[in-house]
């Protein structure tokens, strides 16, 4: 186990150590678990009817960034895991954790803000917790949001659906959130505004599986690790290699001048507010029209597709120079606490 | 708002302040949310199936002590309040937010411990997340678990249900859990060993709704604030007043000393694996015989009944001594983070 046997930030950056202290500690401990059941939401049987359950921790900072803050954020985050999985979000639980000193005005700020955004995605917060831990700082917060789902009629999704020869669809352009947080954090001020692209995607998923069905093979929000985390997973766990265009992911100016200045890669930046989808070669035009209807999927493209069966299975990009890149999974975290 | 606009420990106890904010500050802000509704488990309709949704956040401090840990805790507690809005647990999410420099061996023993608390309670843990943040001191953590849970078919319960003559049940004695936690914070070494009753109570439920079906009225885990506040907030949401006898309350002489020694009532000292039952007065001596043949409930007792219409309704005790005194709602938290 690395980290000298103690916890370290990269442990919770969504990349290789995050991994592994799943895998090596967590799962083992609590014993009997499934790795690959343990997705980010899992389906539970009800007689007579399947419900999706997830959860995420946000502890994000700052609290308040340009285009979201952490209220926005937990409700979001949260709902997008369940619309990745092919559930319609219906009800989310929403737990604080406080620290003595928080402003009670800014609580009340990042609350208003999850209501309308839990309002806005059509679900109801339906229960909730609060506690109170010592002051350790600026006076801060957690919020944990579970969800529940009821998943949709149509969606037939999984790794295993995934095949050589589909398409690659991102919704629109890749860092936004991270950066935008990363900006707030350091007081970098950009010539035009950066905005998180914090947003609730389940219009999109829902749209999409509508439209195309069982042509959907697997959908996913490039959070923590961003657009890099998502495929090296979606490659490993299907043992087949993916291949992705540089010059066809879309690109925000600002979001890509902010990268450069930061020395970050935008593939490893967060986003919450973006839809990865492999869906059926044949089904690729129509999932881009689908989703380029929504207003936050305007930019939607096919960035890539799915090889064949690799050994070791890698993701490859072509870059807009005309060479090959490997896409790694990322050691820990460019952006702590994006999330 | 109390706490010159900031947040206050006594926030997150469990007693007026946290009621507090949560009808002035939280459920405004979030917006359009029944705050009667919002109760500690809410039950969400799916087509052809009810489904219960529970969380709660844990912050215990030490994360191990007698008779239990942050793992077991957040299991049970968690199971706890779906068992008593009648519901069999089915399923939990587990969420952790870890500091920088926490053990991972301490991480690994209370994930154990929170595995082998599930598998006693029969729930499956099915999804997570892992977060970490910054170092703030002895490198800690907390845990938010969700839970799901069916809705027995023949539980019957509410507020709404409660009335004059119904007898009040608890399963057994009080303050285990807060005294242990707060033993083991100070240093405390006592004659006898004082452990936590930390204790998952679904198979106390269970049974009891089995067995006397719409007979019992409405179920409790007297948590935050003890046996106090959930006497308190039963009479406050009836409109009735409820009488105890302190003779009747079964009592622990290792907890009863150490609130002695601490300064504080057990009426108000956390529980987490107690039961408080409202049932019709007819089968309450039932009630008590179906909890005590469990091992955690051998002490179970009728401990007072429901009384009339009260302006204001008060929540009274029957001293030793033979003297009344009214048992308020605790204002703050006698112990701080004991869950």
């Amino acid at each position: 186990m690395s980290g000298d046997g103690r916890i370290v930030t990269a442990h919770g950056g969504g990349g290789q150590l995050t991994a592994e202290l799943l895998r090596e500690v967590i799962l083992p401990a609590l014993g009997g678990q499934d790795p690959a059941a343990l997705c980010d939401a899992a389906e539970v049987q009800f007689p007579g009817e399947r419900v999706l359950l997830t959860t995420d921790s946000y502890v994000v900072q700052p609290l308040e960034f340009p285009g979201g803050d952490i209220g926005k954020l937990a409700v979001c985050g949260t709902v997008n895991d369940l619309a990745v999985a092919g559930g319609r979000p219906v009800a989310l639980s929403l737990a604080l954790v406080l620290e003595e000193g928080l402003e009670i005005e800014r609580l009340r700020r990042v609350l208003t803000s999850a209501g309308a955004a839990a309002r806005a995605a059509g679900v109801s917060v339906v229960t909730g917790d609060t506690k109170v831990v010592q002051r350790r700082g600026e006076g801060g917060m957690t919020i944990n949001t579970a969800g529940i789902g009821r998943p949709l009629p149509k969606a037939d999704l999984g790794f295993h659906r995934v095949g050589t020869g589909d398409a690659v669809v991102l919704s629109g352009p890749l860092g936004q959130h991270g950066l935008a947080v990363m900006s707030a954090r350091k007081g970098l001020s950009l010539a035009s505004s950066l905005e998180s692209d914090c947003a609730a995607i389940g219009a999109l998923t829902g749209s999409l599986v509508e439209a195309l069905g069982g042509s959907v093979r697997w959908m996913r929000d490039p959070t923590r690790g961003g657009l890099a985390a998502t495929l090296v997973e979606l490659s490993e766990a299907t043992g087949l290699d993916v291949e992705i265009r540089q010059r066809d992911i879309p690109t925000d100016p600002t979001a890509a001048a902010a990268a450069e200045i930061l020395g970050l890669d935008l593939l490893n930046v967060a986003n919450e507010g973006k839809l990865v989808a492999v869906v059926a070669a044949d089904a690729a035009d129509e999932a881009v029209n689908v989703l380029s209807r929504h207003e936050i999927a305007r930019q939607a493209a096919i960035i890539g597709h799915v090889g064949p069966h690799g050994s070791p299975p890698l993701v490859e990009m072509i870059t807009t120079a005309g060479g090959t890149r490997i896409v790694q999974m990322p050691y820990g975290e460019d952006l702590p606490r994006i999330c």
